[in-house]
């Protein structure tokens, strides 16, 4: 059994529970919650502390279910105390760095890191990566949603009248998204001065965006996603050669689950850090190759 | 550059010669055709050896373009003087046999052997896994076609009363096929004697098998496959995460295009024997990984 610990309890945090639970061959040693306070009651018979070193197990990998902005750091620091680490840092142009600055740590510590290991990035990336290797010559186009942004509703969120919001990701095709944004307003602000606002703001400025007034933005809350990736290209000379891949999935149950499959992978990498692309795909998977290879190749 | 032999002057032979061409990071080496006879006109420039020590560049990996069944003995062959090897080996129940052998024979000579690295067995293969890794509990279909099966095809020509054949992979969902089998007659045989031993063929039992007679079947040929391959299964406790992946190709040629991406793998790997699920994708592309990374992930 491998022990891992969930540090962090969001929604991805809840779902990484949950899926380590539910693995034949991980044992949860415990929640780390950095800040204390209330201890959710599905935690019940589960070891919640405030410092990793507390926990009664040692964890082997620990999966750093907490915002993007932090999992880097925070790996950092896991790893210089010789965890293996995995995170799903999604913030796209600093993923080469952010591989570069772990990839260091974790070798010095003799231990793994597994950068961005979501959905996307993450298998996506695989099947980016994948699609290339079909047809070298061609466009990918990656079409997200419809679903929720985070980056974008907690921009929405930050708008002066608004009180709360939720920004759909919805897809056109071809890479291109349109953004609708259930806005629910403070009182005295009107429509019309908070969608001028929203649609002034740098973050909305590539996509067409379009502002909706609501009475109860909680009411619209779902966690389901999607993506839809297309490659149309060249194998050889050979060209029209089409692909698709989609997915409809409820995100952070989907996150989490990912995480699980590389926290396996994370104990059987030589030291440094990953991302998933760069990683055998059988590695995430419990089971002996023979089982996986007979069963799946 | 990657110097690489092609083995074999079939459809995909034919199709690797291309992609190697294309290759930003390879060359040619040369083309193996054991059965000596009338070189093809396009191959003018390339050199064409009925033995890979007669090349006058030693190519460091040789693409084995050889019918399936004779893949494992030559990829031995290859193995024991020291080059590395992609097949795209597809008897499915037979494959993890012959990585253990292949292992062997690439581990005692220091190389690498790619094993079934076509697209099933091979990128679908890939996907199949991380579907998995995506939702471990629940079921996956793959559902190929409509495209030429060359198994059946072969398969029928052997009736008697067949002149011709085709039989084409009708997908139907949930993982089943209708073969649809285009016979021309010979002559003094009817439709319904040669439907019948056809229908008798234990190679067509498993499946719904229709018998169609046309006048002429090369005016049916066409090197378009596909494949929708789905799965809807649990991440954590999650259920209803739903993953699909298609492609509608020209079979050859992809095929082909997966060998030359396993090409660049095999020179980055230990030495053993691996399928495509056990090898990171970024070793199937050019290019550095900074780039790659930057640009896939």
């Amino acid at each position: 059994m491998i022990d891992v610990a969930v540090v962090g309890y969001g929604n991805v945090g809840r779902c990484a529970v949950q899926a380590v639970q539910a693995a034949p061959d991980l044992h949860l040693a415990g929640v780390v919650l950095h800040r204390e306070g209330q201890i959710p009651p599905e935690l019940e018979g589960c070891q919640v502390e405030p410092q990793i070193d507390r926990l009664s197990h040692r964890p082997q990998v620990v999966l750093l279910c907490v915002p993007s902005r932090s999992a880097p750091g925070l790996a950092q620091v896991y790893l210089a105390q010789g965890f293996c680490t995995v995170d799903s840092f999604d913030i796209h142009p600093q993923i080469w760095e952010t591989r570069c600055q772990l990839d260091g740590v974790a070798k010095a510590h003799g231990v793994a890191a597994v950068l961005s290991a979501g959905w996307d990035p993450g298998t996506d990336s695989v099947v980016r990566t994948l699609m290339e290797v079909c047809a070298p010559r061609g466009i990918t186009y990656t079409d997200f949603g419809p679903g929720m942004s985070m980056g974008h509703t907690v921009a929405a969120k930050k708008t002066p009248g608004v009180a709360d919001a939720l920004s759909l990701t919805v897809p056109m095709g071809t890479g291109l998204h349109r953004r609708v944004v259930y806005v629910q307003l403070a009182p005295g602000y009107s429509h019309q001065e908070v969608s001028r606002a929203i649609l002034a703001d740098p973050y909305f400025a590539g996509d067409e965006t379009r502002v909706v007034a609501v009475e109860d933005v909680r009411q619209l809350l779902d966690m389901g996603h999607g993506v839809h990736m297309t490659r149309k290209g060249v194998s050889g000379i050979t060209h029209n050669q089409n692909l698709a891949f989609s997915m409809s999935i409820n995100n952070p149950a989907l996150t989490a689950q990912v995480m699980v499959g590389a926290a396996r992978a994370a104990l059987q990498l030589a030291p440094g850090c990953y991302t998933l692309p760069e990683v055998p795909m059988t590695s995430l998977l419990p089971g002996t190759l023979k089982e996986k290879i007979s069963r799946l190749v």
